[in-house]
């Protein structure tokens, strides 16, 4: 133990440290946290520094931080935001999805890429990291416009479709696509979905109680009962052959009521900031940026970002056209951060072997790319009086 | 990534529920959370239902718990409460400290074990595990007595003996006991903690309101700098020849005032809920019980429980001798508990092979005992009107 204990926990002391001097710099410089803490890793990787190497036991630790990442992501969810402008977010979310997809697709196939690794590019131009945009519209006072719900609403069903997309690549082996399998997950993907969203509501809601009671001297009984049904969901998920963030997902979506859970998003929260940054950490460990000065590598990075922020700007934009095309251009733009979800794409698609450490490489660099850009667009954008909600 | 990822994530729900179930089941018999989670360790781990092994990553993951526990061990201490009956606190802390180690290193010399097993063995008796005392006289109303203040002050030399007597320990390698080395070592551990508690706290006073500045869009700055601080004392202390914890236990003392970090111990408690439980099960797992069945060891276990709360109570009750005979008596049976310090002297000397997995049995064996036997102890005790510390 002790000797092993040596390695295990400097190399935790450098990816934390790492992540937050990076972030608390990039918060400085305006960078998100997200993006420093990739940096973090991409500089103490074993690709730069060197100072640490992804092993069993960090990736492990990653993985239970990407869980808690998600479960997270689901706990902020306010889905009574999404009935306020159901269809137009319905449609922002939807073509939102469809437009940047096979324009990935369709850029990676005309490059001669095979159709499963085309598949997962297009799959990681799908999601929608809002909160970014959350921030800068908070920001800019911004927060009670048309705009703001309809991309917040947007958001909210993105992550649903991008989950559903998710679940279906990560079901592919290498190898090629097989429709009737695709078609076999969706279903699943969305029964499970549709199931937990309805059904867990029910059940926590009658469980907790219980639990409450029994636990009676326990400070807060719903946090050990959420991260257990967290943990359990995410079990599930990949029993069934969709990824593990995906029940992580669904349990915070069920636990994202305020009055259930009283104090359960700030100890999450806590709990957050200790494992999340071993997952960006862990991410940026993995990226080789020495791939860009190959086969002009680059080009092809900037070639899908142009198509991730296009694909936006159109898809989004023609969904909320019935706002006017200064509004709809604004939830197009506001929708253009990219997160998480691309990336884990990627890391899934990285780890099934389906796709390349230069396309990985690349996923990244949009990911980066569409999140510096999109707050500066924003900021000058809503430098004009915006039309109100009310 | 996909295919381990099913590994460890089953892995990781069984073991956090296990522990949170037995815990609960726990709290109904009236059975402290620590027993409860080794035992959902022994049930689950290799030796029972081998659901879960000890692997890599699973033993990270307990290291990392055994830091943040030792961490908030350290912030509960309450320094100005030593202060209030200091000379008692400390004769009853060092004799109790004393007593216990001769007492099991004797009986081991006696029975034939080898001297570094021996020196394990009775540093395995030393440390108090105050909590659950502390929570018994809560109950019963006895909080603002004497005996209350002498326990609790003890108990926070004692966990400071405690990490000495580890520091010591855990730097002797399998073979012969070195005294010029335990020397040195002691030293080192000694200045080590005196260094860190009257430097760190000055470093933190003038580090923290800048880091607040710094970090200002930061909900609460202090917590990933403690964090840090907290990992980076713990390799500090494997660096130097001293365990881990004993770094990470100096850094929840650093941060042990509520003006400097008023959420801080909130958050840590969150964090602590989601990984110590793995530390706890971990130990349960490497537990195996079928060593009872041999050698009469289970003898051996009676006589070292035996002598481990005679040897409080002795060298207690005789450092609180001024208080008058009952309370004395009080303070000895209220130090009795042992709990994480003793079981990780024995886990250490474990995976450095200078005790045995039927030593190892021993100890965990005394530490259940003893914390089940002190709090139907103590609450009988108190049934009589006890003296007042005013």
């Amino acid at each position: 133990m002790e000797q092993h204990s040596v390695e295990v926990l400097l190399q935790v002391f450098l990816m934390f440290t790492a992540a937050k001097v990076f972030g608390l710099a990039g918060e400085r410089l305006g960078v998100p946290a997200v993006i420093a803490e990739i940096l973090a890793g991409v500089v103490i990787g074993p690709y730069a520094l060197a100072w640490v190497r992804p092993e069993a036991w960090t990736l492990a630790l990653a993985e239970i931080g990407a869980i808690i990442l998600l479960f997270d992501v689901g706990l902020e969810q306010k889905l009574t935001t999404l009935f306020r402008v159901g269809w137009t977010a319905l449609s922002v979310a939807v073509l939102g999805v469809v437009v940047p997809f096979f324009l990935g697709y369709g850029l990676m196939r005309a490059l001669g890429h095979s159709q499963i690794e085309s598949v997962f590019v297009g799959a990681a131009l799908v999601a929608t990291s809002v909160g970014i945009t959350a921030r800068v519209l908070q920001d800019v006072g911004a927060m009670q416009t048309v705009v703001a719900a309809v991309i917040l609403g947007a958001a909210v069903i993105d992550d649903i479709l991008g989950m559903i997309v998710l679940a279906v690549v990560s079901s592919m082996t290498a190898g090629r696509v097989n429709y009737l399998h695709i078609g076999i997950v969706t279903a699943e993907a969305l029964g499970f979905t549709i199931f937990i969203v309805l059904a867990g509501k029910r059940m926590v809601r009658r469980l907790a109680p219980r639990v409450a009671q029994v636990a009676s001297r326990s400070p807060d009984p719903y946090f050990p009962l959420a991260l257990i049904i967290c943990l359990g969901l995410s079990v599930v998920a990949v029993k069934i052959g969709i990824a593990a963030i995906i029940g992580a997902f669904l349990a915070g979506l069920v636990f994202s009521e305020e009055e259930l859970t009283p104090r359960l998003r700030e100890r999450t929260h806590s709990v957050y900031e200790f494992l999340v940054p071993f997952f960006f950490v862990a991410m940026g460990m993995q990226l080789d940026l020495r791939v860009f000065g190959e086969r002009n590598l680059i080009y092809v990075a900037l070639g899908v970002t142009l198509l991730a922020i296009l694909g936006k700007l159109v898809g989004c934009g023609l969904g909320a056209y019935r706002l006017g095309w200064r509004q709809a251009f604004q939830v197009g733009v506001g929708m253009t951060p990219r997160g998480e979800v691309g990336i884990i794409v990627a890391l899934i698609g990285l780890s099934l072997r389906t796709i390349s450490p230069a396309m990985y490489a690349v996923v990244i660099f949009m990911t980066m790319a569409t999140t510096l850009v999109a707050p500066p667009a924003l900021k000058w954008m809503f430098a004009r009086p915006p039309k109100s909600l009310d």
